[in-house]
């Protein structure tokens, strides 16, 4: 599966995935109120909100990016409406084309990361029958249960023809606590990319490792040396944008060739109409809005790698 | 909610967590032949089978145990049909007076983690209306991003009377991989533990914190060192009887009053049926041998406290 992510990369030539993490607040006026009309200010109107912003959101960029990465937390806060809206959006992005990062952020001992691999990775046998449940070609992983918590997530990218992003240095300001702790004279993180490459030499497609990593935008220069550590490791790099991360920060995350690696932007393409540089699109442009800001940002890199 | 816990503990005398972790295999054929006659061999299918094997385990157990502790990873392998048994599961324990441990071990970066927090034990906002999603008592929480992943947690815990369990030392065999790495001297598990007392000042009830941890029956002498580190830190210890943790073992979570720990059993009871030992209840009877292993539990867990 990484190197169909590959190619479509260099197909569409944008290192970019489009995250949908949808928070009402930041879905346009005019969708709530016709979904909260329809079907009142439950679970399902919520959902339905979201539903129909992430399909106008996918229809704009389809063209332009290799991928979309739903967050599922912003859809399992609204429960079992909420998860059908995920699914539809994962079954709508494959329809327009797209690869779909399922950012789920699991691990588990044994038989239950297991679980969760079939759960958005493969297939449930029920009786004789194969089922899918959530149908992702890649999903994000947690590695702190160590590699009998990773392995059933990379057996089933073998299985599957699919991809995994391990965890291993994140965005967010308090990622250091334990991530940055020396262990013999080492942070942690390397630690765990270490564990990352071993892991997907187990699952090898391509140039690359159908076993990827995440590393924050927001620390380059650790980037740079993670890069170094995992030459053959496709980087998920999340935090560019509103999380702070800046275009010329991101060439540390990419090789020489200026592959392996993956940008995310979540709020700063789906909210683009909220900032003043995309005001003029209005709400009920939100869309062209995101579409303008997913040109920016490709304008962004390309420049930063050139 | 932790006081609640205590109480229920000391009412039921007994500090032990039935784990509805559902595998098809383990569910008796009665059940699954007639789900899959009145479903298919479908997704309903087999939710439908967990659901009936639940509802007459819970019957089994309600009065012997204070909390059941449903594994998600196993529901959610089902897709829509498996969390809407899950949702099932959480609300019949309720009403049997069960106290629900949601164990999904959710973790994300700040907003993200607030989602999950919302979603497992709080409310969402959906225009003027708060509605609930999965409305367990607890959830269990990873820690690897640090207290911005955490706090939203915490938080929930405050403000909607819930509590938490945050990953410190798994039972898994690889979890030593990077939990037990030494940092200044110390394991990555210790200085977890810190940040869980820390996280847990901030949400006391009664002699315990709300905040409490997972630690791994299965390594008792960490067990003795974390209990000493963390005295009002609830434990929940999972890997008693399948995994190998004996009763003998299990002293090292408790406190000296016999409190501060609640230990998991999950295939132990629920497929007790499969062991030679309850084997003449049969297929048929599964859900008595699953309260007589509750029995034979409580008395091997007595015996090691007293």
């Amino acid at each position: 599966m990484i190197n169909r992510l590959l190619q479509e990369i260099k197909k569409k030539d944008a290192p970019i995935v489009v995250g949908l993490d949808p928070q009402l607040e930041n879905i346009p006026d005019h969708i709530k109120k016709k979904a909260f009309d329809e079907f009142g200010e439950t679970l399902e109107g919520a959902a339905e909100a979201i539903w129909r912003s992430n399909r106008k959101l996918i229809d704009a960029v389809s063209d332009l990016v290799p991928a979309v990465k739903p967050q599922i937390a912003m859809y399992e806060q609204f429960g079992i409406p909420g998860l059908i809206t995920y699914m539809k959006t994962v079954s709508y992005a494959h329809e327009m084309g797209l690869i779909v990062i399922g950012d789920a952020k699991r691990g588990d001992i044994g038989s239950t990361s297991a679980a969760y691999a079939k759960a958005h990775l493969g297939e449930v046998k029920v009786g004789n029958s194969l089922l899918e449940a959530f149908n992702t070609d890649f999903v994000t992983v947690n590695p702190y249960l160590g590699t009998d918590g990773v392995k059933p997530f990379v057996d089933a990218c073998n299985e599957y023809d699919k991809g995994i992003f391990v965890l291993v240095k994140t965005s967010n300001p308090s990622s250091g606590e334990f991530q940055d702790r020396l262990i013999d004279g080492r942070p942690l993180y390397e630690h765990v990319a270490e564990k990352v490459v071993e892991w997907g030499n187990a699952s090898m497609d391509g140039e690359y490792s159908n076993v990827g990593a995440v590393v924050g935008a927001t620390y380059p220069e650790m980037g740079m040396k993670l890069r170094s550590l995992m030459p053959k490791t496709f980087i998920l790099v999340p935090g560019y944008g509103a999380q702070g991360g800046k275009g010329k920060d991101l060439k540390a995350f990419f090789n020489a060739d200026g592959t392996g690696a993956i940008v995310n932007s979540s709020r700063g393409i789906i909210a683009a109409y909220k900032q003043e540089k995309y005001a003029s699109f209005g709400d009920e442009r939100f869309e062209d809005a995101a579409r303008a800001a997913t040109l920016d940002m490709k304008e962004d890199i390309k420049s930063a790698l050139s």
